[in-house]
């Protein structure tokens, strides 16, 4: 292409500060360098991840910063090392970055990477490395991705090809969401055909989970939401009964606990918060039940009576599902091409890159499950 | 036998009120009801629960009770319906209740019994029934056993028959802390082979949790203890490194990190110290590790990060170690008799039931691991 080897200048949306709204900005997306790919991006959806950095988080040495991590796009151009992937391939960008070589990439049993926490910084969420750079400064780039911008670049070994036909308006939502719930529920917890399962938040990472439960065959799926208005969608993905915690004077782990002989055998917290967390725990059955922590937040601890555990509960909780992402994100963009596994129906605003403080304004006030936002 | 249907009269450590010594009286103990046993205990052990009732969690509605439920005994006469024994067997009590009826006693994934909690209440750790009286007032029989006495009442349910050849001064230690430890490392966290595991706390418990990390073929067994006393004896039972939280400037978990490459497979917390359950599920690796909590202690909450949980830990717990005790405790006592699992090596004292508060005194100084009391 003709823009390769050459600085790009485009579109993004600068989080300049933490609790301010976003500015669109003219970048420069230096080329990539070694191992490194810059991607077109097409499509990216904003995720609860990009509004807790920016408002709740709010780590000042994680701004300036370009947000977004759920997106999918087309590669523009390749640096030196890079075999993988030519001009013109389909991609996602995977926020979960892989060596590939160290023991936790090299085993089954994990999709972290023994070097994942030292590339990006948990607290600020970002590589210390970026190829983004804004009226001379650097930019961050959040989750190493920065998909709020017409061009990003990013290593290799966090990025996934995926199928040529796939709809990248569609697919985005793999990168994060869908996975994150989705995966908590089949990888994490591991949810049994006849099971029943509570499902707190229904965010699209909570109803992503509803979806994981009803195709792991759980009987009973049990939404939990203190806005009603969720609960249509919930059913869409496969919810059996429905939860508002509002509507009752004793803890909701009470109420499902009598809704099921002593409470269900998996649950799963899709909120990020830690009071949540331990409902979620105390609403599983003590004997075997399973809890899993989706939900993310850094800002407290979380905490149980020890005997909740020693009664026989599991307490586990996952980064986007258990997948690995680089090598499973191609596998579930054809299970949404075989009419497997629900996308559309997440996706209630579609909007363009400009409008992201209308798309951060409506999931901040649970208006939306999904925006995207394409650049084009 | 010519005492079966009437009252006997014999001695019992009655423990009047928290925090005091127990008291060698003589006491009344009821022919056995419907669905009950009574048994003459000929070896009871003190077990660290024990002293927890007595001195920590000091509940004063748990009192005047007869603790001890580390025991084994002969049965002397049984009461109408018990089919299962006859006079002459010899048995070990089960402080975990099980209906067999329940949906918890019906499945294979639990040890609990869902009406376990309501027989044996948690805080008390002691049922509303008793058949031990004492000057005229009902004694509580501690775990639904009492075993510090020559003679008790259980229910059928909470029995089993062993093998006649087994030496009861011996097995007795099956009844409780050996179970507990050593079904942790195997049913629970279900160490794997090659692994590497670290066990927190080397009381019996402890050491029995080393010899079933041992047994499950883990690689390397880190024993950590702050009395370095403990750790000629956790070798015997398969320990490969030791360390002393208090040779440390820095958090054990990050000890162990550095010896381990990031951390250990499986920890099991054998002290029932909240901070040391919490240290444990740092000391285990961030991608994959479990972290069994086996010690027990009602009087605090333990708490945890999240992202301790969603970096991929699983958190667990178990009483009794999984084992459903009726069923599991005769395949223990064969274990023993064929030389697959030690006992001998716990026994540190022998002493006279009479002597009771000297042992309880040599666990409270950690003088001892298991001292047993014989009655005769």
């Amino acid at each position: 292409m003709a823009t390769a080897g050459k600085v790009i200048k485009c579109k993004a949306a600068v989080a300049w500060e933490p609790g301010k709204p976003v500015a669109i900005e003219e970048v420069e997306v230096a080329p990539p360098q070694e191992n490194e790919v810059r991607i077109k991006i097409i499509a990216t959806a904003v995720c609860h991840t990009d509004l807790y950095h920016l408002f709740e988080s709010m780590h000042k040495d994680g701004f300036p910063t370009v947000l977004g991590h759920e997106a999918a796009g087309i590669v523009e151009s390749v640096g030196p090392g890079v075999t993988e992937f030519t001009p013109g391939d389909k991609v996602i960008p995977v926020f979960l970055h892989q060596c590939g070589k160290c023991r936790f990439c090299l085993s089954p049993k994990t999709n972290q990477c023994q070097k994942a926490w030292d590339v990006v910084r948990p607290i600020t969420m970002a590589p210390l490395e970026s190829r983004i750079t804004c009226k001379g400064k650097k930019i961050l780039q959040f989750a190493g991705t920065s998909t709020f911008s017409e061009y990003t670049v990013v290593n290799h070994m966090s990025l996934a090809k995926i199928d040529p036909a796939a709809p990248l308006d569609k697919v985005c939502l793999i990168g994060c969401g869908i996975c994150t719930g989705y995966g908590a529920a089949v990888n994490t917890a591991k949810v049994e055909p006849g099971s029943t399962c509570a499902v707190f938040g229904l965010g699209a990472v909570g109803l992503a989970a509803v979806m994981g439960c009803s195709a792991a065959g759980a009987k009973r799926i049990i939404a939990v939401d203190i806005n009603p208005d969720k609960f249509e969608k919930a059913k869409v993905f496969g919810a059996t009964d429905f939860v508002n915690p509002k509507d009752h004077s004793e803890p909701v782990s009470k109420v499902l606990a009598e809704m099921t002989d002593g409470g269900v055998d998996y649950s799963l917290e899709c909120v990020g918060n830690v009071e949540v967390m331990r409902s979620a725990l105390e609403s599983c059955v003590g004997a075997w039940g399973v809890s899993v922590i989706v939900g993310w937040t850094t800002l407290k601890d979380t905490s149980i009576q020890p005997v909740q555990l020693i009664s026989g509960r599991t307490w586990k909780g996952s980064l986007f599902g258990g997948f690995k992402g680089k090598v499973d994100i191609p596998g579930m963009v054809k299970a949404y091409m075989d009419k497997k596994l629900k996308l559309d129906e997440f996706i209630t605003h579609n909007l363009k890159l400009d409008q992201v403080n209308d798309a951060i304004e409506l999931m901040k006030t649970g208006k939306c499950i999904r925006t995207v936002l394409t650049t084009s």
